[in-house]
């Protein structure tokens, strides 16, 4: 199994997994026109996401999107993991920790002082994971949401 | 009272108001080599992070630092809204809401579906503020930070 950068030729395994993900998450997956528009947001000339993917035998069976935000306080990059799914078949395999341990090393890289998320409260599994890897809930803050 | 782009030329007004936020906040403020690394960030010719300020008689009396993230799902830019702050002999004076509108309205120039921000949970104006805008709270997500 390797995690390398996707690539265009990913396209429409990364959506497969994309929609899985939305259905783990019970959240409407992206519909056709923004399948399009994500596919042109991560391989276009100046991409506006970065996506990693877990390949095994020619198949994609997990992928991560990251993008980086600015902390104005501690004014280093802070790397922002948007999803990082598995494909259910291949859970506990340490899949998962093979694509964090390779988000830490680019955050590292790119001189960041954080690596954030959010995390469905329900979703125990993928608590333990991060907080293994001692990541803290910001309990003092509350995330707002404004939709157009 | 003007909202404007900031400039080279504002960075000392605008790390005064960084550091009354801070303390406001009760969080540390950037240290010197901090500052040096925020205004880098601010204007070098592919900026990290955009500010708005708000100049009232030559002197500024506000400031909005945003970025954009991108929503997977909803694979649309989403304004990412890191610091809003009024300085305070200057608060309901509405210099706040013009700053606000003046986001949202690049938020939708942008075509973004969102706009995010995390808010302090005993900050109550800012709450009241927010929820004035029909912004949400999404209690159903933790915020999950690691450091480096």
């Amino acid at each position: 199994m390797i995690i390398r950068k996707a690539q265009k030729k990913d396209s429409k395994e990364l959506i497969r997994l994309i929609e899985e993900l939305a259905d783990f998450e019970k959240l409407s997956p992206p519909d056709m026109p923004a399948q399009k528009r994500l596919l042109a947001a991560a391989f276009s000339k100046q991409p506006k996401i970065n996506i990693l993917v877990a390949e095994e035998k020619g198949k994609l069976i997990a992928y991560a999107i990251y993008m980086f935000l600015f902390s104005s306080f501690l004014a280093k990059p802070t790397l922002y993991l948007e999803d990082i799914y598995v494909s259910n078949n291949f859970r506990r395999s340490g899949t998962g920790k093979k694509i964090f341990d390779k988000l830490i090393s680019i955050a590292k890289t790119k001189k960041c002082g954080r690596l954030e998320l959010m995390v469905l409260n329900w979703n125990k599994n993928a608590i333990r994971f991060y907080e293994k890897y001692s990541a803290r809930q910001l309990k003092e803050w509350k995330f707002y949401r404004m939709e157009f």
